[in-house]
Parts: structure tokens; sequence; C-alpha cells
């Protein structure tokens, strides 16, 4: 099962199970009652989106992708596992849980062993850097990282897309930003913590941490959206024990 | 004088003497030949610009602005110092001379004490950091910066900003920029050293060390032109000795 299924993830989870022939024998599209009806396809085959109830998990579902938003993955994550399906979540709601691994496959795959139901996914910006990180930190050892990311609007879904697009036809539409993207950059993404950190930069910092399961690295991040569309990018500082 | 009258800087800086009702009696503007004829105004004069050649600094000149690049400053700065012309260079094509004092008015201005004809202005990203760091490293002393940037097309001229102009029509225009500006950023500022990192990079790097009079600072910096038109930005993150 997908669920989320109509949105800018939602729709590549679609995607890349078709472009790897990932083996299905069903495969269910859930979103919001505002989206049932609306049509996705995946290996050729035409799937209606269904709303998303709770009574869907006493379906034959082995394995649920979800990307639907927090308070989605909040409520119905559990639910679902407690059907025996293993949810892989793509929000922030259950990564910071001691009992759900957060897992990057390239990373530290043996984490999904400890898994009771559910299997967190980190923020992008998180993956990207962990990716290129883990051997240093194997090597070398970790002691502190400063990252300043540039992240594109494909970030926020559908609505931050369309900001920029609007934008650059100058509208000034407000979608997913409180200020303009275009011709700008905004150092807040998600909302700003009692701390003066962003909740992004904080996700940064606690993810890391976990998926390299190094809690003593001193890390600090500034995370920047960029008007681009697609491309995501982190400068990534590094200073070693050794 | 203005060096470099047709300028994105040249022009700024009739802009800015004009607001501040700099005084003077006569104001020369000088471009390269291909220039020469065009008019500019400042206080409500028009000015015709004229080229620059090594003569024109045997006229009634005190002070010259110069923005016109590293060879122009290189070759003609001196002469104008040789006439007991104070030259203010915006090229960085003297700041790292020992003799030559690189000022930020906020931060050093004694330093402009000791010039011998020639004061040079730091790049621009380095000048609004050190206005912040300089009270920073008197209170606390700094041990270690490491600077990201988000620099505007402006900061490589009117080529830089027809190319972000031209790319958001569409046309992959390259006239600054070795790839396209448009819903891009590019950590390729400057040209690429022996070393990795850039020029823009290392300048930052230099400058700050010696605008601060702190050789000892460690710094890093990952700079990154970002489609924006005016609007420079930087992350910089620091440690304290004490």
């Amino acid at each position: 099962a997908i669920v989320g299924a109509t949105g800018v993830v939602g729709r590549t989870f679609l995607k890349v199970l078709e472009e790897r022939d990932f083996p299905f024998e069903n495969l269910y599209a859930f979103a919001s009652a505002k989206s049932a009806g609306q049509k996705v396809t995946c290996k050729n085959k035409e799937i209606i989106v269904e709303e998303l109830t709770e009574d869907v998990f006493n379906r034959d579902i082995d394995i649920a992708l979800f990307s639907a938003g927090n308070s989605v993955s909040r409520k119905f994550a559990p639910i679902a596992a407690s059907k025996g399906i293993i949810v892989v979540d793509n929000s922030s709601a259950w990564r910071m849980e001691e009992d759900v691994p957060l897992v990057v496959p390239e990373v530290n795959p043996q984490d999904i062993k400890w898994h009771k139901g559910i299997i967190a996914n980190p923020n992008c910006s998180t993956i990207q850097a962990v990716v290129a990180l883990k051997p240093l930190h194997d090597h070398y050892k970790i002691k502190r990282i400063v990252y300043s990311t540039y992240q594109a609007v494909s970030g926020s879904g559908m609505r931050g897309i369309k900001d920029l697009e609007e934008g650059l036809k100058g509208n000034d539409q407000h979608l997913a930003y409180p200020h303009p993207i275009v011709n700008n950059c905004l150092p807040h993404i998600d909302k700003f913590m009692e701390n003066g950190y962003t909740k992004e930069e904080m996700k940064m910092i606690f993810e890391t941490k976990k998926i390299l399961n190094a809690p003593d690295i001193r890390i600090t991040a500034t995370t920047v959206r960029v008007p681009v569309f697609n491309c995501h990018s982190e400068s990534i500082n590094v200073e070693f024990e050794k």
C-alpha cells in the first residue's frame, strides 16, 4: 500500500516500484478523502485512489509506504503495524522514537532488524549527508559537523513547486512560504523552535546522531530554501578526532 | 575620479557620492575605450566617460575610486598613487599586499593611516562577515570560522545579471558562468585553485585574517552562486577560544 499516493513523494514511490519492477500481487493507493477517486498508475496498472481509513489495514497488506504528513503517520502507522504490516514512514513523526529504527540503506541497513512495525526514513538533507559521512566517521571519527544547505522547493511538495512557478511568472503566491521564494533565499524550513533553530535544522542534528549511532558528535546546521526546483545541495564541514 | 564608471560598481559609486552629497569640485569618469563617450550622471551633472590612459592621472585628482577589474588596478593604481592620488581599489589586485591596508570602515578604520597611496576594499562576502565578527572576536576571541555563502549574480557584474535574466526567459546564455545559473546553485565563484578551493573562498579566508589582524584563526569557506539578483547571504559558524 501507498499512503499519500497523490503527493510528490507518493507518485515517486509508484515510479520507483515500477522502475525496480518491485514484486507485488496487489497495490493499494490511499490518500485523503479530497483526493479519493483520482487515478494513479504503476507497472501499467491503473489504480483508483481510495480514502485512507482505519479499516483499510485489515486487507492483505505486507508493506505500507507512508508519505502523507506527520499527523497521518502519527495516527495510522501504529494501526497498520498492529495488523502485522511493516510501515516505512517518510514523515518525521516517528524518527526520533527509541524503538523505531531510522534507516538509510547505504549507511545502517542492520538497524531494520530491530523494528517493531515502523521503520522511519530520515529527512532528505540528512540522507545525502550521512552517505558521505559514514565512511569518514568509520575511518577518522567525526568530532564536529557544520551543515549549510541549499534546498530545492520540491522539498515542500506541490505547494512549494507552485509558489516558485507562480513567483517566476510575477505572481506573489504563498502556499508554502511566508515570504517570496523567487529571487530570494529563506533560512526558514519547517517552523522555528524556541532555541532559535528551525525544526529542519534540529532534524539534521538529531537524525545524523541516531543514524551514525554517535550521540557525542557536535553538530550545527543552517538550512536554507533556495529558488531552484529539484537540486538539493549542502556544504558539509567536518572536524575529525584524529 | 571614478575608474570603471560604466560598470555595476562604478554606477553605484556615483549613486553613493550623490546620496551622501560627497563634496567635489571636479568629477572625472574613466572606462575602457569601448565605453568612452557614454554619459553618466552625478548630482545632476552629466559627465562624459573618457578612456582611461596613464596621462589622465596628471589632472587635479585627489581621490580615485577604482572598480575596473584586477588587470586595470594592477597597471593604473600605482601610476595614480605615484602622482599623489589616493586610490581606493575595489578589485582583488592589491588586497593581500603587505603595504596596502585592507579596510572596512566599521571594522578597522585605523588601518587607513599607514597607506602608501593605495587602500584596498575587500571582497563583498568578507565585508559583511567581518562587520558581524569583529565585536565577537574582541569579546570572545575567535578560534575557527566556517563560511557558507549564498551569493547573488550581481556579484558577477552586468554579465551575471544578464545570464540570470536570459535564463529566466529560457535562454541558455553563459556570459558569466560555465553552467546555467537559473534553477541551479554553482559552488564555483572566480576560478578553482590548485588546492581545490575557489579563489573566492581563498579571498574570504585571507582577507578575514588580514582585516581582523588575526592570522591564527582557522577558516574554511564554501562560496556558492545562487539564482537571485541582489540578496547576498552567508551562514557563518564560529568557534570561540573561551
